[in-house]
């Protein structure tokens, strides 16, 4: 960031992409550096409410979307209140059971606006801090190349549909694509990474929140081509869709999906790095970018990141 | 209306007794002469996208609460649009298929907080013009005594239990009851009953949405206890449930229902009076009313009330 920017108080633009709950937690520790914020989400989900409204609707499942709205909530009662709200489920087992109350309200706008209008009127009910933007306008099946998914033959490569199996498989994922195969990019998501000054993939599950942005082909080469430096944020260790990855691994999986994508910082937290730093230091400078280690996970001992040292790191990423 | 609170700009505080189509028309003419406006709506229904809630979740019915909360929406884009959205409905036949979007919220706002909170946040949300409140803080069931439902025994009393099947019978109301018999009223309501310049009554269906405020116990002796005028707004033609009734007829129902409560003032369109007027007249002032002949009826020959001709009745009626 220029010394000029900080003189007149202006913060940067960020555009984060993922879904679920890695792009929640970049994103509740992005809110604490910059109100120039806006959030590209994965629009793949077929699983729980999402997948429920998909298959009556044939809508965008607005899960991660919600999640992320709920994340970048304004910053006082009533605000926290909505969030609150929206993330918080219809009990029991009935017609209405187990739907977030954030996705029935996202779907009903749906039924009246676009897609982005609707997410914007939910974004200004919460006092956003961002907006929330879906990565393509039509709703996305992943479909996963596993090896190991039969257990009597455990070296033969099979086929998984749909985010929920991938996300939940066993077996080791090899390679994803998304269906259908050139879905459109969301306008305004493009519009946002090419004006970011930053823009940062991950956290999140690899495959089915990380990794799928690189497959809608007008939005990697927004990544590829914007101005905008570029961040990898790494898990804080490998679980799911990548148990058993090294840091490397993880980098060489997401290269693997987009060929020409440089980056400027792979950001990682010290334990997950530990045994692979030299190996990673070497893959992340073969992609143009820096490797930062630096501790970013809770301290309780869970494997998720902390939001005030997530937010710390990025300043000192940044330049802030 | 004194002349000094003219003087001062002051507008009347009106509390608006209803439920249903008859209450929103009410409050789509009572928000074009005042800004304190409070609707207090029954909580009977059990029809519909309502009766599927209440079903599921043993809440309020949230139907009525919606449409009274879209009538009184602030009048710019945003407001409406909200509004306009919280009424529609989710297409098909599936789970979610009838239910009104509004309905969803409110069902979902109320299972992190209490109702007239929860009901106070989707007026903020509407930019609304007034709050709404429900009758009663528990759901309520409408028993009615009809004549003639079996055909066979056309002179016989029978028992009809709630209110989709009371407001859609063809045989003749003679009484109802809630269940259960001693409900208590919403505090909230008690006090904006309480703290009125003018109350309201009607128009709208006569045993399903106006009488049964008076089977609340405690909010019929706020009725009648309170220092406000009391207006009875008269339907424009008997309908549904009170087909083939003059409108003495509908009085004496009311009157049946609550033996002692005074009225200030009778408010009825001269099409639906015609006959009967002298006899109304009379019966309104056993009961201390002066009757209002007003046209109040849409230009286009539907038994609607117009919001315009309407207001323009209150207006003359509390000497605005």
């Amino acid at each position: 960031m220029l010394a000029a920017d900080l003189t007149f108080g202006r913060r940067p633009a960020v555009t984060a992409l993922g879904g679920g709950h890695g792009l929640y937690a970049n994103l509740s520790a992005l809110r604490r550096i910059t109100d120039r914020l806006t959030a590209v989400v994965t629009v793949a989900d077929d699983g729980g409410s999402s997948g429920r409204l998909r298959q009556e609707f044939d809508i965008l499942p607005p899960g991660d979307l919600r999640m992320a709205l709920a994340a970048l909530c304004g910053d006082d009662s009533q605000g926290r209140l909505w969030a609150d709200i929206l993330q918080s489920r219809f009990a029991g087992d009935g017609p209405l059971g187990g739907h977030a109350i954030g996705n029935l309200l996202i779907a009903g706008l749906w039924q009246k606006v676009d897609a982005v209008t609707g997410l914007d009127m939910v974004a200004s009910l919460l006092g956003s801090r961002g907006r929330v933007l879906p990565m393509s306008s039509v709703p996305l099946e992943i479909v996963a190349d596993v090896i190991g998914d039969d257990p009597l033959h455990p070296d033969e490569t099979s086929v998984l549909c749909g985010q929920y199996q991938v996300a939940t498989t066993t077996a080791e994922v090899s390679a994803i694509r998304l269906i259908p195969t050139d879905p459109p990019a969301a306008p305004e998501a493009l519009q946002a990474v090419h004006e970011a000054d930053w823009v940062i993939l991950g956290p999140g599950s690899w495959f089915t929140s990380v990794i799928p942005h690189l497959l809608v082909p007008d939005l990697a080469r927004a990544l590829v081509q914007t101005r905008a430096k570029r961040i990898l944020t790494m898990n804080l260790r490998p679980a799911g869709e990548t148990s058993g990855f090294t840091p490397s691994r993880h980098l060489e999986a997401l290269a693997d999906h987009a060929p020409t994508l440089r980056l400027d910082v792979v950001l990682a937290d010290p334990r997950f790095v530990a045994d692979d730093r030299e190996h990673l230091e070497g893959f992340a400078a073969s992609l143009g970018a820096e490797l930062v280690v630096a501790d970013m996970a809770m301290r309780d001992g869970t494997a998720r990141h902390d939001p005030l040292r997530l937010a710390a790191a990025y300043s000192e990423v940044m330049g802030l």
